[in-house]
């Protein structure tokens, strides 16, 4: 439901002192409640009048991207603009950001916005990534497969998220199939390596450059969706260490602002347990949502602290945590969840339940000691 | 700033979906940050056109309390309606309920307005209350010092928050300055006595019956306003299960919906300690916001739970806790206290610091082990 409806703050004269959020999903109304939690006002920029995040925010645009009017009022009310994907066009940002600030930068977008830029992003600061190929047509794939070996996955460079735009290949009569499916869009080819774990690195970084990183959840996907994320990771103190270090890297590289989302695989090798980088997402994550009760400050609070240039928050726990996504139907569980000890339903307020969408998640605490 | 703007829900014929709050302070504010975590959408109707709760609520009615019109058309949207201070007008109520559901309901505001009802209604319950005399002049304040003794304190009968309406009576001189000093209003007059600590008792009460109460956060007053509340309170185990008896007693005298908060004085006595009722407020409390982020369910979703009737949650803290009051020109210092390691900093977002006005609160966790 794409409109183009002109409400918006009645202020017109409040320049430049709300946080401007790109999106209108369940990660844009996180960041307008946590803000709020701090005294803060956002402004939505949203093309859907459906938006989950308008509920909770009087200050809105609903106008399309590419909208250069709305868009230059909007970036006039924001002292920062940040946003809740990676889906928002670059020119969009480029107008916005002649008046006022983007978080994180315009650069990260332009980087992790297409995963063939991202993958040789990652490779070229050294860290590991799994080999892959730029494929335009069948022809690159079936070249490409000689390197990879089968079985491998096939990937769109752009828009892809929650295992949309992706399509696994396990023998050659299926390129076509697979080229089909991905609607023939530029992607890259990879290698599909078994990995014992996923973990996901949750880094904060500040204008200053600190850095605060989150302990790391363990997550488990089903339908190429995050099902669950457990913290902490059952993994060694010593790849902590590593994943910790890969963000740094990543993250000053971006000289980026704001928290960042580090996927990563770990994988069995007779070296012992070796991290693999799968995808950068530059900005608040699913992964991360536990952080919502296990800690003081959650990711939300965390990038809004970032974003505005306000000193970070120490990101220790206080308690073990597991983090349930609510999908489809089974957000009409919650009442029985309600009843769980020491768990937090979220419900993100979305109209309309369709099987495989997030439509809340669920924290279930376990506090270090009862006391 | 009283002004009559119609601001309002776009679609007028959203009915009965939202939760209406009466009040658009920071209670009211932070039990719709509560609901919208919980995917609920909330309905702010206040007087006020600077409202902290209206930058998080698009649903909004800014009108006079006794605009009887802008009430039905408010109460038809909303499935249910709370408030976040006793002081809304009976009259305003009666016409709400005519539409919808009021929780807590009336007869509780009915007596919890007026404080010599309340002592009344406390007494009679059996439970221990200062000994409390109504007076309405010089003569019967004179009459009723015969029996309190001196010190005793004055108190109106209506409306007194933060220590207003409250004067000290320490000689008979202070009669007519005192009387004075609260307006001439009916009044009681209560003994002074000294007392070791000042606790408070929040419980929820479900429409079931059921009832969770909260640990006991034990207060620190200055200038009779809040300053900061620990939890737990220094005081017996034994005491403890006092305190929640007589809130149970209460919240099933009143059949009430939702958070109350119950003040009570600890009273050192040849026969050990003794608790003495001082206040109830039928409303989410100052002092129990701790809880935002002590335990997995805040006052607010609890009070929230309570009230759309569904099954309240395990009040079990996970972390001892200090709340701090941000005070006035002390909000200015938040910078700092976000650097203070499990701080969560809440700020009302305000527009005007003015001095003894409470512009925010910081909690400081202390997990029970780190881990």
């Amino acid at each position: 439901m794409i409109t183009k409806d002109r409400t918006r703050d009645t202020k017109e004269a409040d320049f430049g002192s709300k946080i401007g959020i790109l999106g209108g999903g369940q990660l844009g109304r996180m960041l307008v409640l946590a803000a709020a939690e701090m005294g803060l006002k956002c402004h939505i920029y949203t093309p859907y009048s459906d938006s989950p995040a308008l509920d909770v925010s009087p200050y809105r645009t609903i106008a399309p991207y590419d909208d250069e009017a709305e868009l230059t009022r909007f970036a006039r009310q924001c002292c920062v603009i940040t946003y809740e994907s990676e889906n928002i066009p670059l020119d969009s940002l480029r107008i916005l950001s002649r008046y006022t600030s983007i978080c994180p930068g315009i650069d990260t977008l332009k980087i992790t916005q297409d995963r063939l830029q991202e993958k040789e992003f990652i490779r070229d600061l050294g860290l590991p990534v799994l080999p892959f190929y730029p494929v335009d047509n069948e022809k690159d794939i079936s070249h490409a497969l000689t390197q990879t070996g089968l079985p491998a996955i096939i990937k769109t460079r752009r828009s892809g998220y929650d295992g949309k735009g992706q399509s696994i290949i396990t023998n050659h009569d299926q390129i076509s199939t697979a080229w089909n499916r991905i609607k023939q869009q530029p992607a890259i080819l990879e290698c599909f390596i078994p990995f014992s774990k996923e973990i996901s690195l949750l880094s904060a970084r500040g204008k200053d450059g600190s850095i605060r990183t989150y302990d790391l959840p363990e997550n488990e996907h089903q339908e190429q969706i995050l099902r669950r994320s457990r913290v902490p990771a059952r993994i060694s103190s010593n790849l902590n260490e590593k994943a910790e270090h890969i963000g740094r890297i990543i993250a000053t590289a971006l000289n980026y602002v704001g928290v960042i989302a580090i996927e990563m695989f770990v994988q069995e090798s007779p070296e012992g347990e070796k991290l693999i980088v799968n995808e950068i997402a530059p900005r608040v994550h699913n992964s991360g949502h536990w952080t919502m009760e296990a800690c003081s400050t959650s990711q939300f609070k965390q990038h809004i602290r970032a974003i505005m240039g306000w000193p970070l928050s120490d990101p220790k726990r206080h308690s073990d945590v597991v983090m349930e996504n609510l999908i489809g139907t089974e957000v009409e569980n919650w009442q029985n969840i309600l009843t769980s000890p020491h768990s937090a339903v979220h419900i993100y307020g979305k109209t309309e339940v369709r099987p495989l969408r997030k439509m809340g998640h669920v924290n279930y605490l376990k506090p270090f000691s009862s006391g």
